[in-house]
């Protein structure tokens, strides 16, 4: 028997983001009836005997730094294609009610103790859950992606962090700063991006002091989705991959993030090795990402593939993907919310492994589509 | 322990084909050290338990109605870039060997009773695997594609079967002829192509009779392998399919053949059946094959996937494929010559369903290519 | 000094069309100022000197069978991405009063002797002409692609022709028909689809005798449009092309139409003549058009071309097009209203074989682009 | 009248190199008969009527600091696809003829003043002339390219240079002691690498007094081709280029040599700087250049295109060529030298800007291919 009457908070970091304003149009116009359940891996027959919250059951909120209404990002979404102006004039109203729970974020370059920004936003999110009556709470970090971080001592163990945080003012990447305060606050975690978020050990801690799940990390939306379905076909059927190059067009936040070039390494590195993994050998190649503002929210990625076959003759394969990156994140958002929230209530701690069909950069290191969709069925089934 | 004194012969139809011939030079190849085994799932880690027959034990022969010996054929494919001349150059006294044990096959236009040929077929497997004291024989055929057949109702039964063939000059197709042929001899039989071949009830009943395993139909070595590797993608997402479309140039024997347009309807329409059942709905689009001279034994498959996203937003992919038809078929054939001797060793009858892997078109209905791994390494593990 | 009082009339034959429609809501949104004229040949520098009719001298009507009103049709294509809506809301007056201009066309099935339908024709033309105190009218065929039709004697002379239309129901194609009124109506014309239209003696005996011009055949405004801009390359480098393949995915109306395998076999025997004109040769390779229903407005090309070069050695060059048919459309039919009625006004009558630049079946056999634009250029520098 | 007894010289930079080796087969075996003139531009009816030098008529010779004789090198490039392996071995004597006629080049390091350098490469150059009785020479930079070079004030004026020639060891780099060396020996140049070369002005200055043609710079072989074709066509379309973004996947030499930073950051600034002027605006977008191993020979280029029509909306082009750069080089090289030679002969001096057609980066400013080669044309008919 379904629980009808859970509550369940869905706490953006990045609320005003094109993710986050996706994800809360599509469960509104979902619930409302005005658009079908399409991109909800939650929604298909081999998730329909789990006990998960339904989108009924949501309530969003969230940070953001940016001051733009979400109704109005809506419409700005709209206007680029990325969901029916219609909807979103039909649920105008709903969105204004989600704005009234959106807080301003962690601002940078706040030189206090980061302890004292980490208290003001877990009470933001303390404050959300008591008001909603909710049952549990996950934050999802859906903002612009960081630089990769330094590592420092305090990152290594809990009591360490916290000393740190009592006086410093640069502890912990913003992204570890949420991750923290969610702990801090109850709330389970969802790092969708390749920020640094939960993957350091004194959070790690924390989160199994606190008996909270967690799960990340970096969204598979796109040119890694493909890689992830067509590396392991290459595997089977013995053919050696010779080299595996790329190119990645797009514009948004996200694009003019990625243009950096310090970003774009990480994340270039981490899609060169997740194929490595795959191919069970290295591979040459390499994987470009360029900010080509007039894609907007659209995303093109190209790849090439050169491959050995019998008798060492050469063959190539060619895809070009053409997605719109806020389309393909939101509803994995949304199934990742149901599944950690649920995950929650059936008391799991630490990190769901088992979500490593949603993650470039899963922990535990199977990157393989298919493989990753079985363990999640497996997982699902176990709840 | 391995059994090390078997002998298994590989007895091709079309013996002097582009599959054919470069599956010898490969088989040759590999155990003359001249070139690694890339391309043979057989050879991969999943499968080292396996008690296979070894390439050495394989001895190869044939029928073929064309005459060009083999170690000319395989110039002619050195020539077009399918192997490299050195090696053909170095195995050239095992061609002619294989060469002496080619015998001409089944004339079209033969007005006799098809029991006759049949006998002669018969007679020359049963030749070729007395002389070569063999264990066991694999018929594998891999000559052109037959267009479409009429059922008749002598297909139906094995003794309506026997009866019409003893009067009737075009009872079966010849590809059914040759594996009727196969089964009087005691050996196994392949269907490499979408020809009919054993596809007739018939002729199972022939198979469960005489305790013989056979398999097919129709290598998956391009544009459906790759099919099978990124439809499921979509349906693991949730992601609606709204049309596949696609095109194929292709040159060569099969590529003349095909562009026939009764055989590329038959063939075609097999593509877009495979395609909805992956998806689990009709899928719009057509997939055109085009004979182009220049292609010669190259294969350039394109696909365009439409599909739909959250909230309606609607998103393309597309691939190409360049493969060299031989060199993707070859190691394949080689696959399931020594699956189906293991198989039929180990005593199994009927249909192996659990190579479905390897075909466009298996038997079972299970078109996904990690699923159909995941289940040929079970089976491969209860051998 | 340019004629600032000129009233220059576009009459469309199926003005209720995806192209009609978006050439209206161009002009009117640019003389608004809402749109720069993006698109629009005649509005680029090297046709600064001439003495065009402008964008406000345009009054538009036209003839069509269907009855959706031109408002409705522009917001259908603002929903489908072809035009943006703020636009199409700013303009809904005018297009209200477009659509006061608009008449019912030539009814399929009418059993009538065709020269009392054609005098209707002409009546509505020759009525809007007076109406609007227009100094000349041009008609644009812009509605569906007809299937090839059959010569007729009466098509090879103008009184075989006028004897024709007074008996008989079927004598010509509904787009020579409009040829034929408009013509009658002193109206130039011009034939933006592949449709007969123009293209019979008869017709250009009248044109004659009328002193009137027209200009065709067949808008160019995608992958023919690639085709012309790179054979030529292939040609000045001396490189030979060995086939040349290609596929067409479209939705739409046009898309339908040519689905139809003998309006598509129509189209593609003159996509590769004028490839071969273009490479001095016969080159191999087929070009397939289908209709597919969720592409709608857009259309994606693919072409792939394989030459051969420098001692023997074949290459590859792939195409992908994605555009979106009426705005390609749109801007060239406003170019050919404005360059036909120049030179109808500076006296030209018969086909303006210097128009090539905008069609892929142009009079007169030059289909290179650059060529084809040089001498645009240059006769417009005569007029 | 042609004259048939006319000797030129032909004098690589570079002569073991893959351009040099193949243009040297080429010449050889389409005078043997063993070859059609496939992508030679000179050979086309087009050019008929001059009166150049024959293939028979050429005397190849070159420096190069590479040992691998030049009859190895076209076995190895016949392995890798690009030019058959009979042709080579019909050809093998007459190779082992040029191999007589190479010196060893500058070599790098060499700590002495550059003018003894120069001395020695002029004279090996006046000694190829004497010994073999030629007419002329043209010396042709095909070596590895260069990276981009400092300014130094001898770079402006010939007595400057000569003046520190006599003392310094790096005054020039070594693309452009060749072109010193070359006018020194009374040879025309021809800059076929993006390296310095000819473009500095002591040099052009040098060629001026010595009354010697010279062309450049930088073979218009692959990418930048495609877009000198498809650019114009936005362009004379009135369409807006939104962003111009590419992909180079290469091998070999040239590949290594660009993966350098460095040298491709000059490489494609000079690509996007030669868009620009085609569209008549600044173009967003980047194109790469990788170096991957296993391409070999082979270059595969990716554009894709953003454009905006009509009403603003955005349409997408892409391409993917995939050619064989020594193939597409080597008839180029042949064809400037036999135009170079033959424009001396004619008494042209100074830059030959009329040889754009051929190159990456010309003189003169005119990218558009066919308006390039309109201009060859007119010029070829005044010779």
């Amino acid at each position: 028997m379904k629980d009808d009457d859970r509550r369940v908070g869905v706490w953006f970091v990045g609320a005003r983001g094109s993710v986050a304003t996706t994800a809360v149009v599509g469960a509104l116009a979902i619930r409302a009836g005005l658009a079908e359940p399409v991109g909800l891996v939650t929604e298909t027959p081999d998730f329909s005997d789990l006990d998960l919250p339904s989108l009924d059951q949501l309530v969003f909120g969230g940070h953001d730094i940016a001051q733009t209404p979400l109704a109005k990002r809506a419409e700005e979404l709209a206007d680029a294609g990325v969901m029916p102006r219609d909807v979103v004039t039909a649920i105008r109203d709903e969105l204004v009610g989600v704005e009234g729970r959106l807080r301003v974020g962690a601002a940078p370059g706040d030189r206090r103790p980061q302890g004292e920004a980490a208290a003001e936003l877990a009470s933001d999110i303390a404050h959300f859950t008591e008001e909603n009556r909710l049952d549990r709470v996950v934050v999802v970090n859906v903002s612009s992606t960081e630089p990769p971080v330094a590592a420092r001592p305090a990152h290594d163990s809990l009591p360490a962090l916290e000393l740190a945080l009592k006086t410093e003012a640069d502890v912990l990447p913003t992204s570890s700063l949420y991750a923290y305060a969610a702990l801090r606050a109850g709330a389970s975690f969802v790092d969708f991006t390749p920020s640094t978020g939960m993957r350091l050990p004194a959070l790690a801690e924390l989160a199994d002091a606190n008996a909270l799940p967690y799960a990340g990390r970096d969204g598979k939306t796109g040119q890694t989705l493909l890689r992830t379905a067509l590396a392991p076909m290459f595997t089977s059927r013995a053919l050696r991959v010779l080299s595996w190059s790329g190119a990645n067009l797009l514009g948004g936040g996200d694009g003019a993030t990625l243009a950096d070039p310090e970003a774009a390494a990480s994340k270039t590195a981490s899609k060169q090795r997740g194929l490595s993994a795959m191919l069970g050998q290295e591979v040459a190649g390499a994987t470009h990402i360029d900010y080509v503002a007039d894609m907007g929210e659209w995303k093109t990625a190209w790849d090439h593939v050169r491959f050995e076959g019998f008798l060492g003759t050469r063959m190539t394969m060619q895809v070009t993907w053409q997605g719109c990156d806020s389309t393909l994140a939101a509803p994995l958002v949304l199934d990742l919310v149901r599944l950690t929230a649920c995950a929650h209530e059936a008391g799991a701690r630490g990190d769901l492994a088992s979500l490593g069909f949603f993650f470039k950069d899963p922990l535990g290191g199977e990157h393989r589509l298919a493989e990753q969709y079985a363990r999640l069925k497996d997982w699902a089934g176990g709840l």
